[in-house]
């Protein structure tokens, strides 16, 4: 695969396999594409699917799965811990490889037109896709869940950017939309005082005048005796993991804490790692067309 | 291609491009091999060349290659601030996927018996093909250079593995071998005094007391006006890239020099900048598999 955009789809499912079973085929076999995980919740009552394609065959198969689900999933039948509003709750697509965020962008809407259309599901644009400030954000289009939803609809601010303008009986409506990829990342402190873990997270969080892609939140490590700063960076490429790390080491300073260690959870662009070792090595016109493993593909 | 060996060959020509573009062209459009990049050096007069392969047809291309070689490059009229002894100075084999260093091996002595006989050209084998402990280092085997290296070669203990016992007039004598990756990495100093950087490559290299796996030089960038310690890195699993430049810009500091930038010539295995990330964010149970670019081959 030559571009390479991801695809995490939220199936309001996490309990009958059977019938996640025939949405996953969906992605199997198929050339250009390539399921890589997925995580049932039985408590969310939902499963994550993480897949990565070339854009046509991602979008084509997209389509299809969304098929797939609005015949499977009734959410009038649905309970779970995690706030839903479609059977396929939310589709985020992400720029990994010769891929711009614009082209995801792109894609999200294509998918978006094609199954409005073929399914008769509402669909709303969120992200970097979103069409105003207010539906950027996930948790502000959810609000009211797939119960409220056909009512909240019913206001201007709230109407869908492609298919009908109601919700669908079964599956809701779907959110949809390009974004960067998210480094899950945490940083370790040599205190067991929460306060201040607290205190620096909303220093760099952008929320309190910290980072534009920063989202914090201390946490205690009980099991450990320390804290934790807590974090998403939403784009690394525009706030860099090691510039974060700085950061929190010289905000920790003036407490007489230094930083025990940090983790990167889950998955992280090799770009990301890249930056760091560019930032710290002081590379010059380093470009990561020189990591081996790249040509070799 | 499935069995992939990599080969790094090193020509004494890194000023007309024209005679560049003519060895280049013979690694172009040809099956199961690939010219992953090329990067010449105005000051060292040198061009470091980047190629995989099939075993086979690796092999073959640079046999062509040397060819092209003897013919264009006369060392009597080169200068530059690398050492060097032939035409083609340096070719060493690596083995990257599905490949042994012993088959790199073979196929370093099938080159240099082709060649030798097509060209009268005289190679030494040197780093895992060696034939002699003294003859493991390409710099030990280089010593005297091209000017030097008839009267050199008049010892027993310097006669070549393949060809003549002497040095071809115009193209001199070459050097191959098998090894294993190596990481072309320099830093530079905020300073003209090519002293300090001579005594800084003398504290990193294993010559002369410093890490195992690197081999160090001091020189002059005359265009930027200032010095560099130019390195190999032979083992960057054993001696890491970040240990390296810490310990640089430690000796460094005596002399009230800084690093202004350091840079990292052709290509990279992923997993030294991952080590590089892992140690400035003192990064807890990372693995590379965690880099997302690792799932999707």
């Amino acid at each position: 695969m030559n571009k390479i955009i991801e695809c995490v789809p939220n199936f309001s499912e996490g309990r009958d396999l059977q019938k996640l079973e025939r949405i996953l085929d969906v992605f199997r076999g198929k050339k250009n594409i390539k399921l890589l995980d997925y995580s049932s919740d039985e408590d969310h009552n939902r499963t994550v699917v993480t897949l990565v394609g070339e854009p046509e065959e991602l979008g084509a198969a997209m389509i299809e799965a969304i098929g797939r689900a609005v015949e499977l999933i009734d959410l009038n039948h649905h309970e779970g811990q995690h706030p839903r509003m479609g059977a396929v709750d939310v589709i985020p697509f992400i720029p990994i490889k010769n891929a711009t965020v614009e082209e995801a962008d792109a894609l999200a809407k294509h998918v978006a037109k094609e199954a409005s259309e073929k399914y008769g599901l509402p669909f709303f644009l969120y992200e970097k896709s979103a069409t105003a400030p207010h539906r950027e954000n996930l948790a502000n289009i959810r609000k009211g869940q797939f119960e409220g939803m056909a009512e909240k609809m019913k206001d201007d601010m709230w109407k869908p950017d492609f298919g009908p303008e109601t919700i669908h009986p079964t599956a809701g409506a779907t959110v949809i939309g390009a974004r960067m990829p998210l480094v899950a990342y945490n940083v370790n402190l040599s205190t067991n005082n929460l306060e201040i873990a607290s205190k620096i997270a909303k220093q760099v969080r952008h929320l309190s005048g910290g980072f534009r892609y920063v989202k914090a939140l201390g946490i205690e490590l009980e099991d450990r005796g320390i804290v934790q700063v807590s974090m998403n960076l939403t784009d690394y490429t525009k706030t860099s993991i090691y510039r974060v790390f700085e950061t929190i080491k010289m905000e920790a300073a003036r407490y007489g804490v230094n930083i025990v260690g940090s983790e990167i959870v889950g998955l992280v662009p090799m770009q990301a790692l890249v930056d760091t070792a560019d930032y710290y090595l002081r590379l010059e016109n380093f470009s990561s067309d020189q990591v081996l493993e790249t040509r070799l593909q």
